[in-house]
């Protein structure tokens, strides 16, 4: 079966091994309310903020738990992974925190901003095409001249089980939740959501949010198999990857339903939650409350937990400039 | 004596009355921290942020403590201020809140951000131009017309004593603090420091942070008396006013040292700070955190509480665009 899982399967034993791992390196972010937001929804949002984590992205859970889980001996090596931002960013922090070094192939066109925090980590960046495509072959060619164990950034059970400690510090932090929304790239973060909520809470739905000109999980989903689209265009920058094999699992089986949003409407989310909660986040971020504006119905009178991915914007190049 | 207080200098008694006057209407805002600041400075930052505070600054404390503490005769004509900006927000949120009237004068030239808030709050504004001579003269007018309770935006006992409440819940907050910094411009928020600190731990330090540009506080802390200029021109909006007799009085007494920092070290200290933190805020907040980069030696070693003031700003004409 070509969907099928490459590795094992993370467990919640997994995830809570990760958590013990990572508490170290990583902030137990804040959970922000707007009154101003419940009162447009109709609903009562817990914004689980991610953006104010290490390294300005959830993706530090993942990129720790992989980096810190490392004998001695594979560490040495250091790490490699490819990405669009933040996955980079988080993993060149793990990195640094444990002393060991950290390869990155990175698309030339992903934010200035991210390059040189990347760098302020200490990671050392090999650049390709802002394509799936040209992505994987400088990477094969990184992996191979440095040894590096290689840190996938979503489709790699360890980077899943460390991203399954934001929701399971989500659930520990508001009571009663009727649903949890986040946005989905390559379904690192929801595959953790998945993979908590299912153990722990699952009555609880889960809702994934969407860019349109991105909608390939969307088409996945309603398909009933992995569909894969090379290089998208979206504003939301870390969204443009495909769902792989280990994702897949978690999203095909647990996900409730996958919502979309045009750019448009991720723009004017994005800017009036600046204006109204006093947040920096990412274009990501925005997808799920503009999905919740979008769907009303979907979301009326529930408590529903929005995933604040991440922070890491350059500010000299916003989306309303 | 020409500056001697016009109106009873408010007690910590009417910080306490005050505090459980307006805690239904105000947050108990959070404090953050920044590994990377507390590097960059060698001093511990604690950031109280009152950029998520109701209505989106600090203000709105005094506010609430004005019009909850009216007879219900009295708020029967409602309120009314003149304010740059954040005053009136808040005022206009309080007088909300009690479903009375608001009247505000404010300069033409206030972000339009600011103008579509209070009016969204309810507030009516009538406009006037931007100097203290044609603020106070309209406001005259208005005053004369309505016959609201006058709330001025600080040089009022009720509000001092209302702003207070926000390092009352600072020292609740950080244990063992040795300086406060918080921005200066009429001396409202730094008042009410002065007055919960010398009441409650009178060894901790308190600096406030000025403009350049307007440093009229500066100018009157060093020369004994009240200097107060008339539209002086900086990007930090909320600090252009002058100090007057009520806040004299405690900035004279109880205030360190007033520190300045340039237009350029204020909007590079906002920018790294919406970089680094990942929260919006005020041009006049980074005004603490500008000097404290330029004086390290004054807080190395000290554990600092820097009072984010606001987070009302124009996400269409930030000043790095």
């Amino acid at each position: 079966m070509k969907d099928a899982p490459t590795t094992p399967i993370p467990t919640f034993d997994d995830v809570v091994a990760a958590h013990e791992r990572i508490a170290p390196y990583i902030h137990r972010t804040p959970v922000l309310t707007s009154s101003y937001f419940n009162e447009l929804t109709g609903a009562e949002l817990f914004f689980k903020c991610e953006n104010f984590q290490k390294a300005g992205a959830f993706k530090v859970r993942g990129a720790c738990n992989a980096v810190f889980g490392l004998s001695d001996e594979q560490a040495e090596k250091g790490v490699a992974t490819h990405s669009s931002g933040n996955h980079a960013l988080s993993l060149s922090y793990a990195a640094g925190r444990r002393g060991i070094p950290c390869h990155v192939v990175m698309p030339r066109t992903a934010p200035e901003a991210k390059k040189a925090a990347v760098r302020g980590y200490g990671g050392e960046i090999t650049e390709c095409e802002p394509s799936t495509t040209s992505r994987e072959a400088v990477f094969a060619e990184v992996h191979a001249r440095t040894g590096a164990d290689f840190v996938h950034p979503y489709n790699d059970p360890r980077v899943i089980a460390g991203q399954a400690t934001c929701s399971r510090e989500l659930l520990d932090q508001v009571e009663g939740l009727d649903a949890v929304i986040a946005p989905i790239g390559g379904g690192g973060m929801v595959s953790g959501c998945c993979l908590t909520l299912s153990t722990l809470a699952p009555d609880i739905e889960i809702y994934a949010a969407e860019p349109e000109q991105a909608d390939d999980a969307f088409r996945s989903f309603k398909a009933g198999h992995i569909i894969a689209d090379d290089a998208p265009n979206t504003i939301a920058d870390g969204l443009k990857v495909p769902l792989k094999e280990n994702t897949w699992h978690f999203v095909s089986r647990y996900v409730t339903d996958i919502l979309t949003a045009s750019e448009e409407e991720i723009v004017d989310a994005m800017k009036l939650t600046w204006q109204r909660m006093k947040i920096v986040m990412e274009p990501s971020c925005a997808v799920p409350l503009a999905t919740i504006l979008k769907n009303p119905e979907v979301f009326r009178g529930k408590r529903v937990g929005v995933i604040i991915t991440g922070g890491n914007v350059d500010l000299d190049k916003l989306p309303w400039m």
